[in-house]
């Protein structure tokens, strides 16, 4: 769509840029968007023309939500193992292999529809860019295909080979560490911006997360990880020692796994995924204990078939600020201009002149009401890249 | 619209009747739709002729929800105080005057303008039949027209002039419940299909909880009340008395209170209102205790501007599965079945032959999505009264 387009009658503008407190707050303003920028933000009184105007009628306005964690493509579901996991039985991880098994025999079309669904889902809950994982292939070929099949629906896309050791590599996980820095990377960079490991206990270790990372730097894959969700270790100083964008999860965390987070915030992110611990009903990261130490914080949804199968940031807002102590504003921040430091992204998560046109219009006047609304879908209006959803 | 409509190729139809488990459930089904009534449950092969079709495409049907506690009629908004709380302010209650001031003095269109938009986002999230109390304005006038506003949207209207006691009548709340019992009942009544009290120590101790709710059964209302959500008390057991349809949050129960509730299970509902828990960061009340027991339970949002500003079932559902250890069954069937019989309604809350044809189509294969998918709106399609909405 071309010409110009204003965003007017804006009752409370979010710019993570200038503006009043940590959310950059401008009221009663307009937005200019043009090719798929933003070219003007300011007062709606001074408000420029413009080929189409949209009426936000008085309502919030954001910048679309920035899910820097997802893992979409995959096939089934495990509704059973979570009723199972909620009358009683721990959550282990061990799941996985089910979805894998299940990603393997799945035909592309059936991979890609499944990405597009969800993927529109989240859209339409105001997720304007979403980061999607490979790790339920876990062959060669398959890791290829997943990432293949996620880089038609996002630029953020992520080599998760290391997602847990598959069933024919079990006795030989040393082997399997070989597969994924050798023939598994060289078939998945070119569809990948960045590689990630599942480094805790019971997956990789940090030796092998290591030298799996290593190797994916060294053919210019920036670095994530899940780190440090079921117990302390050493994921988090190693995600630090790397310059990795984000570390996540970040549930057992030692006073100098919090030192080095704040010593690195303005490279690597904590990001935090609620939904997981909803969804297992385990405890959640001391979202709190970070803020105060200095740590940059996003949050992000998880969205997996296993232990957090939400899509929607306004639901992980409201649960931020219910079960993690983050205030409304620091979790929608978390949620907006955090998902875009933890994907090393300035374009995004703003809405100051030169950022991409990403918005949401919410059914509501304050972003305050994503916490104060729990539940209830607020997204009244989406526009993606300039162009109305 | 008249003609019949034919619901097919169900995956999964919770009926709660005849079926499966304690839902009913019933495979690859149909529902024939006629006069706005279930006229036809079977096997999709068997499903009769219709004037029109609606293809399930394989998912989930179960019936609307029945919230049976909802708080609609107000005016303005209490963002700020919300914020305040999860900062760490506790919840007395007492804000519940800030809205008696801005809801008497709104206009009437004012107050119809957010029931009907409140209920408007309930019924796109598969709320078929809503519950709605007075209890803002909280004078003879007041009372009279947020039940007459209420009574355009819902026959499921409740009186709660003994909501809390206004600050004109603070230091003489004797006064304020012969109001209550007089004038402010007799205006209500026509409107009224229910009355309610908050007992509660702040709010009426339970011999003004006795008088008031004695004076509305004996113009012909049904009794309901809220009791036991701050502290321990005899508001349980005063509506057991009583015979009361449902008493509502049950947080603090004695083992007393437990005996009555499940020796009254057939008259007397325990409605849980999760939503409050949540949103005033409060301990959640024992579900599985009460369902131990025998006690008939029901979930509802308790919708309103200040401890629970949510008007989501399926919220409500997955809070329950997560935080009160129900089951998605139980909770499924406390939010339909179980709002049924805390409204004393058996042609709702069910999908069997002769029952209110209100139905909702989610965007999963399985009830259990509800839970399993936190903070996704899954409602695909709502029918009300056998209108496609
Ligand atoms: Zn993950
Ligand atoms: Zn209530």
């Amino acid at each position: 769509m071309s010409g110009s387009l204003l965003v007017d009658n804006i009752g409370e503008l979010v710019t993570n840029g200038l503006g009043e407190g940590p959310l950059g707050i401008r009221r009663d303003a307009a937005v200019l968007v043009e090719d798929g920028r933003v070219a003007w933000v300011g007062a709606a009184a001074y408000a420029p023309a413009a080929d189409r105007r949209l009426d936000a009628d008085g309502a919030a306005v954001l910048p679309g939500f920035v899910d820097s964690h997802a893992h979409l493509v995959f096939a089934g579901d495990r509704a059973a193992e979570f009723a199972a996991r909620m009358a009683g039985q721990p959550y282990t991880g061990g799941g996985i292999r089910t979805t894998v098994g299940a990603t393997r025999a799945a035909g592309d079309d059936d991979l890609r529809a499944t990405v597009r669904r969800l993927r529109g889902e989240a859209l339409r809950q105001g997720t304007t860019t979403m980061e999607i994982k490979s790790g339920y292939g876990l062959t060669v070929a398959d890791e290829a295909r997943s990432l293949r099949i996620a880089a038609e629906t996002s630029t953020e896309t992520t080599f998760l080979g290391a997602h847990v050791v598959p069933a024919e590599y079990a006795d030989r996980p040393d082997d399997y560490v070989g597969l994924v820095c050798g023939p598994m990377l060289a078939a998945a960079a070119p569809h990948a911006k960045w590689i990630d490991v599942f480094c805790e206990r019971g997956a990789f270790d940090v030796d092998h997360a290591r030298a799996i990372l290593a190797c994916g730097q060294a053919v210019g894959l920036g670095v994530r990880l899940h780190a440090n969700q079921l117990g302390p270790g050493p994921g988090v100083q190693l995600g630090v020692e790397l310059g990795a964008a984000s570390v996540d999860h970040c549930t057992y965390l030692s006073d100098a796994d919090i030192d080095a987070l704040a010593g690195a915030h303005t490279t690597t992110v904590a990001t935090l995924l609620p939904g997981a611990e909803f969804s297992t009903r385990s405890p959640y990261p001391d979202a709190r204990r970070l803020l105060d130490a200095g740590v940059t914080v996003a949050l992000a949804t998880d969205c997996n078939p296993g232990s957090s199968y939400t899509s929607s940031m306004p639901f992980c807002v409201a649960l931020a600020v219910r079960e993690m102590r983050m205030t409304p504003a620091e979790a929608v921040w978390a949620a907006t201009a955090g998902g875009a430091r933890a994907l090393r992204r300035d374009d995004i998560g703003v809405l100051t002149p030169g950022a991409r046109a990403d918005l949401v219009v919410l059914d509501a006047p304050s972003y305050l009401h994503l916490a104060y609304r729990p539940g209830v879908p607020l997204i009244r209006q989406v526009i993606r890249n300039g162009v109305p959803q």
